[in-house]
C-alpha cells in the first residue's frame, strides 16, 4: 500500500524511514527485547548501551556535551510539556508566538488558568516573527521564552539564534520546539543558547512512532511530570534528582529508541546539509512550479531561505479537504488538509475557516513526485 | 543473543514475542507508517483504524462496553500517574498498600507533600493484603482506592474482587495496577469494579517496549496530565474533554499499538486460560524443587492459588546480585537481582537490604528450562 503512494505528509510523520532502521528495531526486539536499566543480565545490559548510544549519537547531532542530559519521551508533546509544566509557576511570565503548535499553546493555555503570565507575540502575514518583538515583551518576572524552529504550517523558519541572544542577555531560559527542524536544519544548543530542545523522533530524526526526546540544560532544575520505577535508588519513595532518570519512569522505548539511534546514525552518515539541501531543493521547484498555477494560493514566505521543507496551499474556492480527497483518491498522493492543530498560525495566515492542504516533504521524496503532484493540482484546478 | 539464552525476566518485559507481534508492527511501519488521526489520506486512515481494532481487542480482552474508554500510553507508570495525578486533590484521601510498585508510591508520596492525605495498608510477611485492612481506612474524604492485582516482588495475587466491593460500596474509585496481571489473569472491570485499570502493553499483553494503556470508567473527569495537538477540535487552545483524545496528545506509537493489538490477539486466540495453566504450572514446579534445595529462602505465598508467575528467592549467605550474576554468566540464565522498584514490598518480607533474586516466567518458557536453572541454583548454593 505505502508503495505506490506519493508521501508528502512528512511533517506529521516521516515515511518510509531507511532501511536500518526497520532492521535495528526488529534486531533490538528479537535479538535482545529486555527491559533495560532494570535487571542486569546480558540482553538487559545489551539493550542500555544501545540506548546510551542513541543518547551519544543525539548529544553529537545537537552539540550536547553531556549525553546524560538528553532525556527520552514518547513524542514531542511530552517534551514540551514536561518543560512547561515543570519550569513555569504561578506569577511566572512566558513569552511564545503566534505560531506555535497546540503542543505549546494548549499547555500554555492551561497553565494561564492557573495563573502564569503569557505573552502571544503575533507573526506577519508570512508566518515570520521579530525578535524585537520578544525582546520587547520580556518583563521583570519572565522566565521562558518558547518558540517553535520551523511553522508546522507555514514552513517558516524562525530566527532561533537572535531569539536565544536575547534570552541569555536577560538571563531568561529557552525552549525550543524542534519538531519540524530536528534532522534538516543545523541545531547547536550552546551557539543558539538554546536551554531546553524538545524533539519528536520520528520526523526528520527518521526514527520510529513513539519516541521523542528533551535535551535540558545542565543545572537546571525542572520538575517531573510523572514518578515512578526509574531502576535506580529503588529503596526510596522520592524520585530521583539525576538525569536522565527524574524524567524516564517505567519502561523505556527500547528497540524504538534503538531504531531512532539507527535513524540519527543514517543522517550523520549522509550528512545534515546534504539531506536538507535535497529536501529544500524540491521545496524550491514545487513552491516555483505551484506559483505557476491559476487559482493557487501559497502561503508563508516565498523566500526559500525563510523555508522549510513544508509547503501550504489552498485552491481558491475549493475546500482543502476535498482538495486533499482527489489527490489522495485520484491521484495516490498524501497530504494533509483542513487545521492542523496550530490555531493562531492559521489566524495569522488568514485560514482559520478553511484550513490549508500542506505538503510536506522528506529525505526519499523526488523531483519526479513533485513533477505528477503539479501536474494533480493543474488538473484539479482546472475540474473544480 | 537472545536465542541461546533462558529467559526468566518476563516481570520486567516480556520476551520473545509472538512472531505475529515482530509482522504486525513491521507491517505497520512499512506499509503504512503514517500517523493516525492527523490526515485524510489512505496510510493515516489504515493506521487509524489498526489501532482503533487494538482498542476494541482490549475491550474485549477486559470488558470494557466502550472501546473509547481505553487510553493509549508508552507504560503502565503513565497510565498510574495520569488517574493519580488527575484525580487526587489536595484534601483528598486515597488508600493504597505495602506491595505497591513505585510507579504508585512514589506519585502519591509527591501528592502527599501537596496535601493529599495517603494511607499504606500493610500486607502479612507473605505480601497477602486482608481487604478488611482497607474498609477500616476509608474515612470521609476517601477518593481512591489504588492496588496491584499481582505484587511484581512476591507474586503475591491481592483480592481485587472483594477490595473492588468494599470500594463500590463506600462510593470510592478503585484503581487497578495490572502491570503484572494484564493478560494472565481474567479481568473484568465491570464485574471487579474497576474504575481505573493501567497495563503495561510489553509485559504479558506480549506488545512491543513503548505502549500502555489506561481505561477509564465513562464519565469521571481526570484532568489530563498534558496538553497538546489531538487531531481534533484544532481552531481550539482548550484541550478537548472528549475520551481518548483528552489523553492522548501527540503523535501515538502507532506500529506499536499495532504490535499490540497482534499481542492481546495472540493471547484471546491461545486463551488466556491456557497460557495462565502453563506459567502457572511452571511456577508452581519451579516451587516445589527450588524448595528442596538447601539453603534457598522463597519468598510469598507458597500456596500456588495465591501465587502469580513470579517468584522470588535468596540464596542464604550468597548477594542475590552474585547469584543473578552467575545465572546469567555460566548459565545463561536471566533474573532480575537487588531491588524491585517497590521498596515497602521489601520492607514488608525483610529483604530491603538484601534484594531478592526474581524468577519471573511468560508464555514461552518450558517445563526444560526451569529443570535446568533448578540444577543451577543447587550448584550455585554447593558452590558458594
Amino acid at each position: 500500500m505505502g508503495d505506490r503512494m506519493i508521501y508528502f505528509d512528512n511533517a506529521a510523520t516521516t515515511f518510509p524511514k531507511p532501511k536500518e532502521v526497520y532492521d535495528a528495531i526488529m534486531e533490538a526486539m528479537k535479538e535482545y527485547g529486555a527491559n533495560p536499566g532494570r535487571s542486569g543480565h546480558k540482553l538487559a545490559l545489551k539493550m542500555s548501551r544501545e540506548i546510551y548510544k542513541t543518547r551519544e549519537l543525539l548529544a553529537q547531532l545537537f552539540n550536547v556535551s553531556n549525553p546524560m542530559n538528553i532525556i527520552f519521551t514518547g513524542n514531542c508533546t511530552d517534551s514540551l510539556n514536561i518543560v512547561i509544566k515543570g519550569l513555569l509557576k504561578e506569577g511566572d511570565h512566558v513569552i511564545t508566538t503566534s505560531m506555535e503548535h497546540n503542543s505549546v499553546l494548549r499547555p500554555l493555555h492551561a497553565l494561564k488558568k492557573k495563573g502564569v503570565d503569557v505573552t502571544i507575540v503575533q507573526a506577519d502575514n508570512m508566518g515570520r516573527i521579530n525578535p524585537e518583538d520578544i525582546r520587547r515583551s520580556i518583563k521583570d518576572n519572565t522566565k521562558l521564552i518558547a518558540t517553535t524552529h520551523v511553522s508546522n504550517l507555514t514552513g517558516t523558519i524562525l530566527p532561533v539564534e537572535e531569539i536565544g541572544k536575547i534570552a541569555k542577555d536577560n538571563g531568561i531560559y529557552y525552549l525550543v520546539d524542534a519538531a519540524q527542524s530536528a534532522g534538516v536544519y543545523d541545531i547547536d544548543v550552546e551557539k543558539m543558547n538554546i536551554d531546553f530542545l524538545a524533539f519528536p523522533g520520528h520526523k526528520s530524526l527518521l526514527g520510529p512512532q513513539g519516541t521523542g526526546g528533551l535535551y535540558i540544560r545542565e543545572g537546571i532544575d525542572v520538575e517531573e511530570m510523572k514518578q515512578g520505577g526509574t531502576g535506580s535508588a529503588s529503596h526510596l519513595l522520592d524520585q530521583p534528582h539525576i538525569c536522565p532518570d527524574r524524567y524516564e519512569s517505567g519502561t523505556l522505548n527500547g528497540p524504538g529508541i534503538v531504531g531512532l539511534g539507527a535513524g540519527v546514525n543514517y543522517i550523520l552518515r549522509e550528512g545534515i546539509e546534504r539531506i536538507r539541501k535535497h529536501e529544500i531543493k524540491l521545496t524550491k521547484h514545487f513552491m516555483e512550479e505551484v506559483l505557476k498555477i491559476d487559482k493557487v494560493k501559497v502561503y508563508g514566505p516565498l523566500d526559500i531561505a525563510e523555508h522549510g521543507p513544508v509547503v501550504a496551499i489552498n485552491i481558491l474556492g475549493a475546500d482543502s479537504s476535498e482538495v486533499s480527497y482527489v489527490l489522495d483518491e485520484k491521484y495516490n498522493i498524501a497530504t494533509r488538509p483542513g487545521l492542523h492543530c496550530a490555531p493562531l498560525a492559521h489566524k495569522t495566515i488568514g485560514t482559520l475557516e478553511e484550513g490549508v492542504v500542506r505538503f510536506s516533504f522528506g529525505p526519499f521524496n523526488t523531483h519526479e513526485e513533485i513533477d505528477i503532484a503539479i501536474r494533480a493540482i493543474k488538473e484539479i484546478t482546472l475540474e473544480l
